[in-house]
């Protein structure tokens, strides 16, 4: 937790009843207006934005191995790569209809795939019919996709039919994918002829082109990896946009944004890409002035229409973070009024005691968990980016805007406290119901509910290990639960949910770091279909953040 | 039949034993060697190929109707298309992941599809997966092409799957196809939004660009209707080289350009596209100069290395017609050494006798039946080949080169006349066993064998209409028949039959006419499965010859 953080919960802590009636108060905080820039301010936001569009480094990449996905029940996932032959073997062997194997590229790329397909012998009498199945990791090649029970679209499952007349030919699949594995079925050649198949190469695809400030020396290793895994999804992820993830959605989603840009400032350092995203996003808000929660990028830029509470709220957080890291004052400046009206929109949903309560009529994020009530932690959201934004405003001489922010933040501080800690159990309880969940108590201690550091550890770590209390689903959210512990001073701590939980996936083979991820149930989706997650999912890269810009390396390699 | 035929037949009517003995004579035959052009000279014929490439002409055809196929179990084809909504009604209906609709271009085109795009509401959350089938005929749409029992590559099934990333947008398909109806799945949406198409296009491909002589005005209607869908039907498969079949096989084959050719010579004269299509077999023979059966452009010329014994002898009849009616002696006497070779090469497999036997080694064609024994259909194919090689040298200064094969000839149909034929039907047989067919018949028609044009008018007659023989079951044999019976002078009973074969397919609702047609058995299939049949194919185009070269629509007229 920072130095203001403290101060002002000091100043909850020793605050007396307002004069004015807290109804009052909200009433008065609810009718005040920001007037936005609108029409040719914003249009200019757009052109500012896309003049930012960043040239992506293509890269080709050969093949590495030919292998076949075996059972292996004791395996996280489920399968084993093993290999099928070398690959010698592979591009002189002639395949008929019917038949399929597997590529392994060796690693997770986002980008194009591309190969020679020749007749054998020269002459083929027909088409070649062919399905190609991209494979992040091994169940998406080593299962059938089909019959799909997802609730998202059955189109993102990443599979192409193509149908090739002449040969031979080199064909470099149009649609870009995200894939370490491709399997490839040969539906139909003809009795006469097979096909060959040689020089494999994908082409990976990505904006990341900054240099990495290395490690401290004494890193230990497992650090390494998870770092160089969260670096191998940012730089997957990182597009045009900073996309959530290349093989679904590919999309600018504001949450996950504010993830990225964590990793991109201790690694990368993609500041224009992110600048451009913040102004995709200050561009297109809904007409009340609340940016949406995702930005598509084509055919040409539009808004998500996906209102995400608690990513508005972070906008302002994400452009805090990008001034301070880049001292690019001017677009904090330019950008400040959209920062601004996001909290202001967020202070008018609070009610007369100035508590949050999702009506459930917008969606609050905070995690995938579908039994999560989130009320407390997106007061936590709310006071995260009111405390941003008053630093910004110190930042950008604005302080005036907001000078009653403080006191609206010293009210909702203290009523959730009121309301909803349990001081027997030393956590916050969520709702009517009182849930107990980590969600709430990494979002109380970031929004400075907590009296103290160690009111504020100890809430965090009894939830993490208490039985009953509603766990993490995300990255996402462990992402959040690690910059809180890192916020009331438990390091190691800190490491150590690292390592648990980012270390599981490496244990499970991951090359990037994935969407979902439930320790106890590994084969859990959001979706309904295990085919449907994306297993390179940009808001699971902070690792190499915590790593650098809050020191966990070096705390790490002290103690190792 | 013509004069010369004539001449020969009483020639051999006429001939005593030959002095030397039958079996030297054709030892003789088979030693002498005719020395083709190599190496230089065929590559230079390659290039003359190519600069003859044509141009193809693209006109876009709108849609015309939204229809819906309606089981019909008294169509021959089993299915009636009706209107299933104005078109109004088609471009505003949002389409949703599961459903489909057909459309109707009005006619059978050779070419590309295009379509609008657009997600409704307008932003698009997901892919869109779409699966198009292209149907020349109702069943193509109407009924799954899937599970399929064809014996020819599945990846001749007339369908696409495609993924659309970004709308809106103008979808136009990059593979060919051919096409009345087209099936449209939308495989995919999502729940979010869903699709509408609009502006759908057929761009029709032809090189077809000559002005076609009209018809005499008294021509009756079903001689009009059969010429146009006939006209249609060459159009749709001359391409830059006349194909078989626009929607499979795409390819140009010997058998079919020969009638092509006549069907071109009565109509729009295409003699350039002629000329690259006599060159490209010229230069691409097999290593003892026989030339193959067909010929692959794609992505460049090569032989189809598929060797079929009577398309090989159709090559001097195709040239001795194309200088004929063009006059082009040059290309005449360039090709002649080809032309030649053939002949040379099935006079070498004849036996001691001057008996052709179809040893299974090598395919001789004539027609799709099974069970159809070719020996006497073959030895009338190869007479047929002599015959208008002679005409040829003749008219290129050559005939000093062939002196000896109007007495080849003369054996020939001496020996086949005292095998085969059956005086007390009437009618030629064919093999060991005897076989009765139409195939015979006619083939011993054109080969000049029948004693006179009686003689071959009866058999002709009679092996139509006689319990027991073996009947056409395609309409390539059938121009044969038809031919046949024009050159044994039964122009009535050649109209007849064109209204009864051709007429049935155009009863049946055909746009173009089609590769194989047993009237008896109308879902007959070469192929195993009736979605593997071509619907558009050249062989049947030669009703257009037949109207005018030989003047048939003046005798429909004339008795109308």
């Amino acid at each position: 937790m920072t130095e203001p953080d403290k101060a002002a919960l000091q100043s909850v802590a020793a605050k007396s009843a307002a004069a004015e009636s807290t109804a009052d108060y909200w009433a008065r905080q609810r009718a005040r207006r920001v007037h936005l820039p609108q029409g040719q301010p914003v249009a200019h936001w757009l052109l500012t934005a896309q003049a930012l569009t960043p040239t992506l480094t293509e890269t080709p990449q050969p093949l590495q191995r030919w292998v076949q996905a075996i059972p292996a029940p004791h395996h996280l996932l489920r399968w084993e790569m093993v290999v099928a032959g070398t690959l010698d073997e592979l591009q002189t062997r002639v395949w008929q209809g019917g038949e399929h194997f597997i590529l392994d590229f060796g690693g997770h790329r986002t980008g194009h795939c591309s190969f020679n397909l020749t007749a054998v012998p020269a002459l083929a009498d027909a088409p070649v019919r062919l399905r190609l199945v991209f494979g992040e990791v091994p169940p998406d090649v080593a299962e059938p996709l089909h019959p799909y029970h997802g609730v998202l679209s059955a189109a993102w499952l990443p599979e192409e039919t193509l149908t090739v007349d002449e040969l031979p030919t080199r064909i470099r699949l149009p649609r870009r994918h995200a894939f370490r594995y491709v399997r490839v079925e040969v539906l139909a050649t003809s009795s006469r002829f097979g096909v060959c198949f040689d020089d494999w190469l994908a082409h990976a695809l990505t904006s990341a082109v900054g240099v990495v400030p290395a490690l401290p020396a004494a890193t230990p290793a497992w650090v390494r990896q998870v770092d160089l895994i969260a670096q191998a999804t940012l730089r997957d992820c990182m597009q045009t946009v900073f996309e959530d993830g290349p093989r679904r959605d590919r999309r600018l989603w504001l949450g996950d944004l504010r993830l990225q840009a964590l990793a991109s400032h201790a690694t990368v350092q993609a500041d224009a890409v992110l600048r451009r995203c913040l102004y995709l996003f200050a561009a297109l808000p809904r007409s009340d002035g609340m940016v949406n929660g995702c930005v598509q990028e084509r055919p040409s830029p539009r808004p998500g229409q996906v209102m995400v509470l608690d990513y508005a709220a972070l906008f302002a957080v994400t452009l805090q973070e990008y001034v301070q890291a880049t001292g690019d004052l001017e677009t904090g400046v330019t950008l400040w009024p959209v920062a601004r009206r996001q909290v202001e929109l967020l202070l008018a949903r609070l009610d007369g005691d100035a508590l949050f309560h999702d009506d459930g009529a917008t969606w609050c994020f905070i995690d995938w968990s579908q039994t999560l009530d989130r009320d407390t932690a997106m007061q936590g959201v709310i006071l995260f980016a009111i405390d941003r934004s008053l630093r910004l405003a110190e930042q950008i001489g604005r302080a005036t805007d907001v000078q009653d922010w403080a006191d609206c933040a010293h009210r909702m501080r203290a009523a959730v406290h009121r309301r909803q800690f349990d001081a027997a159990l030393g956590l916050w309880r969520s709702g009517e119901s009182g849930q107990l969940s980590v969600a709430s108590q990494a979002w109380m201690v970031l929004g400075g509910v907590a009296a103290d550091p160690a009111q504020a550890a100890r809430a965090l770590q009894a939830s993490l290990a208490m039985p009953g209390v509603l766990q993490p689903t995300t990255p996402y959210l462990m992402h959040y639960v690690v910059e809180a512990l890192v916020a009331c001073g438990q390091r190691q701590q800190a490491l150590a949910v690292i390592q648990d939980y980012w270390g599981a996936m490496v244990e499970a083979g991951a090359d990037t770091f994935w969407e979902a991820f439930e320790p106890g149930q590994p084969l859990s989706t959001p979706y309904g279909d295990l085919h449907a997650n994306s297993w390179c999912h940009a808001w699971s890269c902070t690792p190499s953040h915590f790593f650098r810009l809050a020191g966990l390396a070096a705390e790490a390699a002290a103690i190792s």
